[in-house]
Parts: C-alpha cells; structure tokens; sequence
C-alpha cells in the first residue's frame, strides 16, 4: 500500500483563499463555455430525500476535458437543523485527478464553494446577457445569494445603486445595508417587486418561491433577469407569460432546467413546448446569439451545474496550493 | 462559523479496526433485511464514464432507517492506471449523521470497506441459501474477490474444500494458495469448471465475464450460485438458462440487477419476463421463500448496494473510535 498525499481543506482555508471575484468568475465562464462544446459529460444529479429528518442530500459532477481534476459536490440540506442552531445546508467537493481518478483535495467547504460558484455564474450571466449599461440593479430574495449576486454583478456591470426586495421588510433592510457595506453603492429596500423592477435594468431573483414573485405584466425594454433560485421540480420565480414575453431565453443546462428551474414552469404553462432555448455556454462560445439591442428583454434561468462545481474545485485546490494554506493527510 | 470534529480514517486505519468477520457479515445482513422493509431510500447509482482517460466513477448511498449515519461511496476506476504503476480502483466513503446531514467521517479507504461488504454480501447469501451442508466450494475467477469470498462464505458454511477456476492456470493456482493459507482448508486450482461445479456445493463467481463462464447444464440438486461479478450492462457469468433452471433466483436488488446484474441478462434471454424475482433482504426476513429443500438449485445475483456501504461505513466509524484510531479535522 503505496501512501499518497490528499490535500485537506477546510471552509476556514477556504475562506482565506478563494474570493468571490473576477478570476473566480472567468473560471466558472470557462466551465460553461465548455459545457458548449459537447465534450463535458455530466450526469444527471443524484438526489436522495429523507423525510424522517427533513431532510435531503444531492450529489453533482462534472468532467470537463482540459481540467486536471473533477469534482464530487455532495451537497446535504437538512431544514430541521437551524431550530438546533445549525445552519441547513452543508457540505463538501471532492476534488478526483482527471488521469487517474485518486483524490486530489477534499474540500470541507461546508458549502462555502458553492455560494461562490453560483453568484459567479451570475455575474456570467450578466456580462453576456445584461445591457452594456446597467445603472440600476434590483434584487428579490434577502439570503446569501441576494448578497453575493450583487456583489458579483456588480463586478462586470458597475452600477452605481441597488435595490432590494422580500417578503421580511426587516430582513430587506438589512440585505441592502449589507450589500451597500460590500459594494460601496447605494442600497435601499423597497415594498413594491413592480416598482424594482420597472427601475432596475438588471434583476436577480434568488428565493426559494414556488409560485411566480416576477410578472411578465412588469417587464420592460433593456432589461434583464437572472433567476437563480429555482433549483427543485417545485420552485419557480418568474411568471411563465413573462418567459414567453421575453425576447431571449436562456438555460444554464435546458436538461435540468426543463425538470428544476424556469423551463419547467414555462412549459407546464404551455410555452416553449418543443423548443430547447439556448445555453449560456453556447451564448458565451458564440454558437447562439445573445442580446441584440439594448432594448431586447433577456432572461436566464440558473439550475447549478456539476461543471461550475469542477471549476471552481479546481480553482480552490490551485489557490490553496498557492497560499501554502491546508493540511497533508497520507491515505 | 462553529468547527466541528471530523473523523478522517485512511486505509492503513481502516485495515487495522475492520475485519472480514461475524460482526462485519451480521451489519451487512442488516442492511439487507432493512431493505426488504421498504423504507430504505436507495436512489439509482450515479455513474459517470470518461472514455479520455478510460476511466468511470461511480457513487452510491442509501439511507437505513435506524442506522445513525448514511454513507455515499465514490468508487473511480481508471482502467491505465496499473500502465503506470496504480491500482485501477480507488474511492473513498463519506459518512454523515442521518439526523443533520453534517459530515461525521471521512473513510478514505481505497476501496477496502467495498471488498469487505462485497465479500459479507457473499456471506450472507450463503447463510441464507446454500445448502446446510457444503464440503466443497468453488471459486470462478482469481481476483481479491475470489479470496474474500470464499473466506467469508467459509465463517457460515464450514467446507473442507475449496477449488479455484481461472483463465490462467498460475494465477487460479497462486488463489488457491493464498485461499488455504487464509482458511486453513485445502485448496487446489481446476482446469475444467464444470468439474469444478459439479464437485461443488457451493460456487461464487467473480469475474467481469461478458460471456457466461457457468452453463446452465453443470447445475445439479443441491447446489448454490452467487454471482457477484456483473455490476454493469455488459456483465454476464451465469448462462440465462441456468437461471430459468434453478429452483430459486434471488437478487439483492430487482431494479439494480435488471439493469447491471444477471437477471438483465436472463431478461434478453426471454426469462422472467414480467417478473421480479425475490430479494435476498425479503428470504432473510422471511416475507419471500428461500430454499426448501437440501436439494433445491439456488442462484443468488450480487451487483452492490448502497445499504451495504452504509452499513458497512457505520460499522467503519463504531470500530474506529473504539480502537482510538484515526484523524481529528476540524472544519
């Protein structure tokens, strides 16, 4: 038994090295850019619920020729866990050598990575789908997500104000003053979804809705949407008459949004039967077109991809080889 | 953030505390029959092929009603990696608590608890299926499997012979060392294999055939198969019509076996058409028959479940702890 070294990584290390920034986002850009060109193999997600505890875990991967590893992203929800102070979603990557299939890195990420990768998908949304000129973003929902898609966004389309929608007046409130603190623009909570979004050029939907929170009737010319929270067959954010209405309809992977995100509603709804809407990847290798005028509506719908998860493993693995920050297990 | 202990255990860790004995055969038999409860959650496998660096991987789990955790395996095969000097298969378990869905241990095994619960599968067919009586078992393949399997059907079925078949006579006789060596009991390489089952009464197949390597004219009263090689589409050792001829076909799990195991093959022989055989978990809790009588034909097919590595990972985590081994992380 020849002994081999595994890098441990744990959310502190993580944290310390890998930021939600621009190299983070031209990682996963290339993850989906790849995810165009057929050669990426990724399986369906394996889903495992347990209703005894609330509980469900799922399991993501991605092989993306050119990458040297491949992540495993097991990814457990458990929503009993906050009434004992623990946080509901947890879990960890895998980062397997491409060549030979041993592990690489174990990042105990708690989730960390996954909230990185997912706003930056965001921001790739943003830069290839938003107007050039975005003076106003808006953003629905109050979590972690609606803090890290502006910051993000705001990365590859510098507006200079936000606002921000929830259900919770308090919990908005206090989403705007953290996003105003991280991205130095002015944020402020607003009462009305129509009025965000009448104002705003770029919107963000980031909650777990299961009946529309956007309606077509408050879509306007020069604007577009990345909603991102749909990612269960029984979620949706937008309203399916405003899917229609829109001049560009995007997926991250029609395959998993026809059964988890946007297109799933639309289709339930009637529209988009028979059709598969473009890729961001092939919007982003140039294979489909994107937005042709800054008057054309667009929207993106983000289920989460295996092959963000490879991306930004392997980004994490590099970045933390880089700081000399981890621990050595011989296995 | 709040750190949590996370228990790492490498193979060396694991060889140390786990053994295939009683006690691992006795968990492996409780998955089983949890499984024939109904109220195990066992998802279909995730399998992920990459024909550029002729490798696959695999991940399985299971949820067990009244176990405290849920493995999920992830088992890599890269098939060039003996060219440069590795072992073709690796992997690693993850347990976590089935209560929060936090990660409780990281079992980096390379493959060691799979072998051990493959080979206690084994044990427990054979307890509940092979006649009372065996004198001579018979081994078909020469791999680590033909080894643990027939010293783990050896603790239920106390033979006093054991013979070994293989493609290559110096590897079966190299098997057949090791097997006394390991058991005590007399042990001897066989050039014919339908001697070798005609002696036996009890016979395990190993092999990745593609072609069966055990015809359905050898079987005589009295005797048990248990195939445990096919674990994928194009996987066959046992001929479909000693299949419709034995008395009793047993699989450990219908859907799996249709799709990887031997009664997908039986299936495309036009065998049990239209009709699911029993599971071992339903003879061992007694909701289905087993064998009737001493001379009863039975075939038992093994293609892996998640139950068994959950239950053979929470065995893993019991044991450590015990013995005080292993690796504290906190993440």
């Amino acid at each position: 038994m020849k002994l081999r070294d595994i890098f441990v990584l744990t959310e502190r290390d993580l944290r310390a090295c890998v930021h939600l920034n621009r190299d983070a986002i031209d990682i996963v850009e290339q993850a989906f850019r790849a995810l165009a060109s057929g050669k990426v193999i990724m399986p369906p997600i394996l889903s495992m619920e347990i209703p005894d505890a609330h509980g469900e875990v799922d399991v993501k991967t991605a092989y993306i020729p050119g990458f040297d590893g491949f992540a495993i992203k097991v990814s457990p929800g458990f929503f009993d866990n906050p009434k004992i102070g623990l946080p509901s979603l947890n879990g960890l990557m895998i980062l397997f050598s491409a060549k030979t299939g041993l592990v690489d890195a174990l990042l105990l990420d708690n989730g960390y990575l996954t909230d990185v990768r997912t706003a930056a998908a965001g921001a790739v949304a943003a830069r290839h789908l938003a107007p050039r000129e975005v003076r106003v973003a808006g953003v629905m929902g109050t979590g972690v997500q609606a803090r890290l898609q502006i910051q993000a966004a705001h990365l590859v389309r510098p507006f200079s104000k936000v606002l921000v929608w929830g259900r919770d007046a308090a919990k908005a409130a206090a989403c705007a003053r953290d996003i105003a603190a991280a991205t130095g623009v002015e944020a402020k909570a607003i009462d009305d979804p129509a009025a965000l979004v009448r104002e705003s050029q770029l919107v963000v939907t980031t909650t777990a809705a299961r009946e529309p929170i956007l309606k077509a009737a408050w879509l306007h010319p020069g604007l577009h949407i990345t909603a991102m929270g749909s990612d269960q067959a029984g979620k949706n954010e937008i309203e399916p008459a405003a899917v229609k209405a829109a001049t560009l309809f995007v997926c991250d992977r029609v395959s998993q949004s026809a059964k988890l995100g946007e297109l799933r509603s639309a289709r339930e709804a009637g529209h988009l039967l028979g059709i598969d809407p473009p890729e961001l990847g092939e919007v982003i290798a140039g294979i489909k077109a994107g937005r042709k005028s800054d008057e054309d509506i667009t929207v993106c719908d983000l289920t989460g991809t295996g092959a963000q998860d490879t991306a930004i493993a392997t980004y994490a693995l590099a970045a933390a080889r880089k700081a000399g920050s981890g621990t050595i297990i011989q296995a």
